[in-house]
């Protein structure tokens, strides 16, 4: 159920954001259990004084740095996280093409309740009485 | 106090882009009991190579997937989040037209202390010690 | 670690932009003991019919409206996020010049090992075995 939002500076070719998108979603599947088609990704493009970076921790930085918001419902294991972290930088390493220093990922988590999928359904939210699940 | 972001595909009009803002404030003025005028919203627009979807769960999206992120404080009731993810789609169903399929919702919320509405004030914090309501 | 998301209507000066980042970040220097270099920013533009606001709270907005969000991890004391939007606000009515009813802040925390801040690392997350912190 990840929903994800990425911010990069602008003028990069169609190919390159396609394969951004691509290899997170690969990243993804490869890590934290997702299934097939859990895939929802915008990308947002922005001029130098409208995108924002610092060396934070050391980290040689540029404008080729990929800000990556997760958005999901808790429970996946933190081993899981950790290594997609690694995988969407090997992956973004590889194709299109992005210098490890420059893939900042954040991940938030919000309660089963919070997600809708299509059709106004809360499609992973239990009720407790019809289902026989604790709330 | 929601603070709204909308994703879309580029190319929709102003009517069809204005009308996704207003009927989702409708649909929370109906349903999660928001005060008239609290309505922060902004709308991304994205080309094909900046904007993925898949079948996640069976659904048949398509290009007018309206990805859309709610955040605001804990408090609201699963019934009344429930109700709102049902409006919204009846809502835009009818103005400006998508398809129930086509309307993704993910909510985020957090803490009362950490929104500050203007001014610099946080509106929804309660000091401990002066409003001898506990923290 | 903040992460920030700035929505404003679009046609604002490249001066103007830089200086919402700028300020917002000495902002934070001064208020909630971020280090150095940790500025990961981004802006979106918004035409009209994509940027809603309202008067909630009897504020009295403005389409010079900036809709800010910043994403960290717990542990920030209140008071220092209390400090944090009246600075906000000053400086931002210093420079670029945005009257304080025009500034709506929110924040979203999320647990330390969600942050990769580059190599694919969760820099922020103590192995508990290795590190002889509990998780």
């Amino acid at each position: 159920m990840p929903v994800t939002r990425i911010a990069i500076r602008e003028g990069k070719t169609p190919e390159y954001k396609q394969a951004l998108m691509d290899e997170i979603y690969k990243a993804m599947l490869e890590t934290v259990a997702i299934k097939d088609g859990d895939r929802f990704m915008a990308i947002t493009e922005h001029d130098e004084h409208a995108f924002a970076y610092g060396p934070f921790l050391g980290l040689k930085r540029s404008d080729d740095l990929v800000q990556i918001q997760v958005f999901w419902a808790p429970g996946k294991a933190v081993d899981a996280k950790l290594a997609m972290y690694r995988k969407i930088v090997e992956r973004l390493g590889a194709n299109p093409g992005v210098r490890p220093e420059d893939v900042l990922i954040s991940v938030v988590e919000t309660a089963a309740e919070n997600w809708s999928f299509g059709n106004g359904e809360a499609q992973f939210y239990k009720l407790p009485d019809h289902e026989g699940v604790p709330a």
